[in-house]
């Protein structure tokens, strides 16, 4: 196992209804003056966004709102935001949506406090301050709501970045899984289809020795694998969404990869498909993850042998491990079908002709990749080529 | 799934020689002023607390240092400490040692700052101000590096008792699994059994729909069945005293029992034998837990049969679960005793005509437990006869 820190002091407000006591936290952690953030209109319609001011309200928080957040969220939102709160004088950002809204949260919460341009900490460079955030947590994905990372696209040159640091984990996080309920099918199965993927990162490693991480992130996989079926099925099934909801958190704070060299390749892939077609994150991932597996695999045959069978709970077949490996790759691309996820680059409405485009954007030039597998320009090539002919 | 907070703010360290940036943390975390705190010599001896106080002075940190905590440690020791700390005028603990020390320094660190007597603490009171505290962990067993609780003896009554409060959950923790590799192995494998009853006291519950942190508690449990072993036969295998170490703060920061009811009626039944006896409390669980388990399955056998075959790889008799569940429960014991455990009083060193003392003494009168089963003192009583009668 490697050396490594883990600090995650995120509050986890847990439970339904639980959006109502978000004033009391948003004073808990300092906050008097909040930007209340959310996407589309869905969030205002529900009657969310006026639950959370009715609660702001009750602990005496003034507030203002910004809403409009758009599905792989866009640096002119975050200028605007940065703009806003300085006007304002707020202390205190607090998104109310999934991951493109945190992620914008957290974008404007390291541009209010910083002199330069806030895409500096998407280039490179490493965030030591922000305001405060907060989340009200409205899908089971990205795992922003614990996690101190956020993803930008810029949309001179539409280049999608992320960036990472522990002054950007949320102070609390409301996670009330009833409010995942309406959601369309398709959502909640590009979400459940991130959750998986945050967890293959991580899973696929060249650390030797890890045993607990290795169990710890089978048992998320097993959950999902259990449990998105049902809400796919009973969209109402609040139990099966607060398997999932807590799943996605544990995910991606990285307690279930401490210690380990992580891959992230998949998702360096996916978000060039994203970042050209705008389609789901998640269905990106359906599409990409299977085919970098089935390129990489041979790496590491027992490592893909031992998920086939632990997660997917194929027999092992001792005289062809290879098959197993294999078997397991198609059982997660049949499941991501079985939830209603694309699976190749047609379904997704990617197009082949655009691969030279997208290996471009990606940027290796002559270089590789770090991860389970240093990946070349030709690779990655590769990778979305298998993606185009993926069928069951 | 239950509504629940999750809050784990401590900063993990971990990884070989990490104890040499512990004056980083604690000035990081305010301290000024530390007291060291520490149970037996071997602390000394083995240079660690040398190396502690060197880097403490490199960062300018000032000391004072109190040594000899006992494990099942008594509230003696907790007046000395906070008496220590009021003249010297301390504003961080750190505590260099396991459970014992760790339990002692959060009881001084809530002592401190209070006007009464801190035993009011450990008699219900909940703590709202803490000084705070920082570990060097040397064993993987309790938990307490990663958690807000804490259990100390009276000595008048030789009361144990515990308290818990998140102000009590340590600013950082450092976790060097190389400090463990001198460990007796029976101190080894009573730490381990802490760990898996830790996990148990949370698996066994009556809260349905709780998938995420089933698989997550088994996680830990099948780490531990893999590692044990290995780290009883070679005492110096690293790797797997990494993965105990991380398992052994999961087991216990709750991220695997939130949302579910919990029992910890073994744990309060063993503390009357640690109590009476000073034997390890990781010993005391070895005879208590199984006990429990043979008392309590038929309350929900699908419960003990689905440990049995998850966890301990049994295969399931479906023309009879029941056998399954107790397969289970024996392999638990098998497992206790191949570590070199005790499995019941005569191997513990307790004595079958004590039973009425420390039914009497766990105080439950005509009253009966909370928890998975509702226990009555004529239960409790049972369970401690099936731990006289335990074998193989």
């Amino acid at each position: 196992m490697n050396s490594f820190n883990f600090y995650s002091p995120t509050e986890f407000v847990f439970g339904k209804d639980r959006e109502n006591e978000c004033g009391k936290y948003v004073k808990k952690y300092g906050g008097t003056k909040a930007l209340i953030l959310y996407g589309g209109g869905s969030a205002v319609r529900s009657g969310l966004v006026g639950r959370v001011k009715a609660s702001l309200e009750e602990y005496s928080i003034e507030y203002t709102e910004l809403g409009g957040v758009q599905p792989n969220p866009r640096d002119d939102l975050v200028y605007k935001g940065i703009d806003l709160c300085r006007a304002e004088g707020t202390d205190f950002i607090l998104a109310v949506g999934g991951g493109s809204v945190i992620d914008t949260a957290k974008a404007i919460a390291i541009g209010v406090p910083y002199e330069g341009d806030f895409w500096d900490f998407y280039s490179g460079k490493h965030a030591e301050k922000a305001l405060p955030v907060g989340t009200v947590l409205t899908i089971a994905a990205a795992g922003s709501e614990g996690s101190g990372d956020s993803v930008i696209t810029k949309i001179d040159g539409m280049l999608k970045r992320g960036t990472g640091s522990d002054v950007l984990r949320p102070k609390f996080s409301v996670l009330d899984p009833a409010l995942t309920q309406t959601l369309p099918a398709y959502q909640t199965a590009a979400g459940a289809t991130d959750i998986m993927a945050h967890v293959f990162e991580r899973y696929f490693t060249n650390t030797k020795e890890v045993e607990i991480t290795d169990r710890l992130c089978e048992a998320v996989l097993m959950t999902m694998v259990k449990e998105v079926p049902r809400v796919i099925a009973d969209p109402d099934n609040y139990d099966a969404r607060a398997n999932i909801m807590w799943a996605g958190m544990v995910a991606h704070n990285n307690i279930v990869g401490v210690g380990r060299d992580q891959d992230w390749n998949s998702h360096g892939i996916e978000h060039e498909l994203s970042a050209l077609y705008d389609c789901a994150h998640g269905a990106g991932l359906a599409v990409i993850m299977p085919a970098w597996m089935e390129f990489v695999y041979k790496h590491d045959v027992m490592r893909f042998a031992q998920a086939a069978v632990r997660i997917w709970g194929c027999k092992m077949n001792f005289a062809d491990p290879e098959a197993t490996a294999v078997e397991g790759i198609h059982r997660f691309r049949a499941f991501l079908h079985s939830i209603g996820m694309p699976i190749n680059f047609e379904e997704l409405g990617a197009k082949e002709e655009d691969i030279p485009a997208l290996v471009d954007k990606f940027g290796l030039g002559d270089g590789r990749t770090g991860g389970f597998v240093h990946l070349s320009s030709d690779d990655v090539a590769e990778i979305y080529r298998i993606a185009v002919r993926a069928k069951l």
